[in-house]
């Protein structure tokens, strides 16, 4: 295998952004990836999605982003696998790269999400429509039964969840792409309004529109691009069951130590080489889980993550610093990449106040569903 | 980039298929290609599908086959290009082989059309929303200009047309997987409904469930697994503009020729060298224009093709003998991988009384749009 980095990356502001259209979110991000690295060519584009069909009535969106980015002619397809499309995305690029068949790959992730759609609805596409969505379960129910396993198993509290939302908010306080750029105190969080208990409405993310990019080549030309490329090291991805019923314990995201343990594998490092994180917090309960199945704390004790400050910027392990699904924003396809971005900018020492001092390693955890895929990448500064 | 090779195959019957799910026809068509290379095992999963969101209201189907397979835990995501999508699963497969990290990669491709969606606006999102969709044309109205284009600059006529029509269901009466096993006659089709003049209802491919899939792997593995692996020359993809109107000449399918010239460039062969074809014959127009941009036909001489019986099984160049798109049926994220099935089988010696003889060498081209993505890929036996 070639060896693969990233030499640009692009994203737009995260929000609800009524005056652009999904070609347009995408056009600013891979724009804004090629020209950090002042590249003008492309051999492939990878663009994530979740549901551009049911958000915006417009499936075969490769073709349409490729030509709207001034590249009409350039293999572009989409990738989708719901909220993990975009770090999908990547996957591919990556692999495409690493084959030698091309050098200039642009892997993105969009998703404009306000746009009139049933969002509650179209989100709930990505779980089981046979076993899960036909008995009228939604998002928001099935992470709050994860919540309440995860309680009810390992004495996690209404306020551990809590303190994830404000590490959430006081980091992407600080992120000027972030959809919620304030920050929310404990008691704000535990007395919003309840969306499926024991969630509530700041324990969850919000409906977003936007786009990121990052663009790769081989590491061998990648001085070409840029003075500050940063190394793929690894990508590992698995699935597991759609319907949560399914799996052996809902408490517990196999999927993600699954992914996890495959990229550290073939990066031949472990959890405590990485020096920061940017994991799935789709609902405050996910990062719990996450953290836990990455193998940043304890199986049963990530509840203490946030509480106790480890995943603190500063903390052993920083978890979101940018602000995480929760404060940044989550545009569903694009999130994945959203977090590469984070992730490659920090170990180019490009993330001002919110920098990790002295990064080397980082790690981004995609996930889709209710804990069906997850993908991880790990990535060195070089 | 490793060698790859094609170990197994598989495909349900296409048609109207009321008893069997999305999942099911999935699982039936990956059953039939591991079972064929007699493989245990998968180490990752590429599934194409159009518009599952839209068509069944499930997206995130990778996880979803991956567990009905008994593959839970393999990665596995969805490959969106429209009616491309199966061709572009097997090109995301063939990268990840090519790359080295992993072995046995399986493509597989599946719709399920009939289930009570609105066929025809589901398909319409394959076009630009913004620009084509909003005016009122749905896909026959698209591929109707694109023939009277073709017809007005190269006198192309309806009977040229029909003989396409003709040509496909001959071959399609003699495969077992085929929608429609029976031969029309000219008169039939020249007489049948019009759809959006000047295609008439046997000048248009029909709705149809169905999966496929093949089994890749490591070409110096392929004979652990196979007395008659086939090996993937080439793969070649393009795009160009997903609104008709934005291309240089309606009546010019560009994103074929490109397709195609990058899978000779990689291959290191021409057209003459190809001794069969499955070309993206959604409407019978469409068959005519990818002749000529693959180089069989001249550029405005593809109504020869079928008249003449150049196409024909047993002629210069067979086309589609497997019935193509409009007789055996048109799964549209199944098709691809359909296609590829029916050119393997080819060449191992696997296709009975459609069996073009001494076929060594054999091309499958999968479309998505009125034209907006195109992907080749040529096989060689070994």
């Amino acid at each position: 295998m070639r060896e693969v980095a990233v030499i640009g990356t692009g994203m737009t502001k995260f929000g609800e952004l009524w005056g652009q259209s999904l070609r347009d979110l995408f056009v600013e991000a891979a724009l804004g990836a090629m020209e950090s690295a002042g590249a003008d060519t492309l051999d492939s584009i990878y663009v994530g999605s979740m549901s551009s069909g049911l958000f915006v009535g417009q499936e075969h969106i490769g073709p349409l982003v490729a030509d709207h980015l001034g590249m009409r002619g350039v293999p572009a397809t989409r990738v989708e696998s719901a909220c993990a499309s975009g770090g999908m995305a990547i996957r591919s690029a990556f692999f495409e790269v690493a084959s030698g068949a091309s050098d200039l790959v642009l892997a993105a992730g969009v998703e404009k999400m306000n746009d009139g759609a049933d969002v509650t609805g179209v989100l709930a596409t990505a779980s089981d429509q046979e076993e899960e969505v036909y008995y009228g379960v939604t998002f928001p129910g099935l992470y709050a039964m994860i919540a309440r396993a995860h309680m009810t198993a390992h004495g996690t509290t209404e306020e551990d969840l809590s303190w994830v939302s404000v590490k959430a908010h006081r980091n992407g306080a600080k992120n000027p792409k972030a959809q919620f750029r304030r920050e929310v105190s404990l008691e704000e969080v535990m007395s919003s309004s309840l969306v499926a208990e024991p969630l509530r409405l700041l324990h969850c993310s919000p409906v977003t529109d936007g786009a990121a990019a990052v663009l790769l080549c081989p590491l061998e030309r990648a001085k070409e691009f840029t003075d500050r490329p940063v190394k793929i090291l690894a990508s590992g991805a698995a699935t597991s069951s759609l319907a949560l019923a399914q799996r052996p314990d809902p408490a517990y995201l196999d999927v993600v130590e699954l992914s996890g343990r495959r990229a550290y594998q073939m990066a031949g490092i472990g959890p405590e080489d990485i020096d920061l994180v940017e994991v799935h917090d789709c609902f405050a309960i996910a990062e719990i889980c996450c953290v836990e199945a990455l193998g940043f704390l304890e199986w049963g004790d990530g509840g203490r993550g946030a509480r106790e400050g480890i995943t603190d910027l500063g903390g052993r392990i920083p978890v979101n610093v940018s602000g995480g699904l929760k404060s940044k924003g989550h545009p569903v396809g694009a999130t994945g990449v959203a977090q590469a971005v984070t992730v490659v900018e920090q170990l180019r020492g490009e993330a001002g106040e919110q920098q990790v001092e002295g990064a080397r390693i980082g790690m981004a955890q995609n996930m889709g569903g209710s804990g069906a895929s997850s993908v991880v990448h790990i990535f060195q500064g070089v």
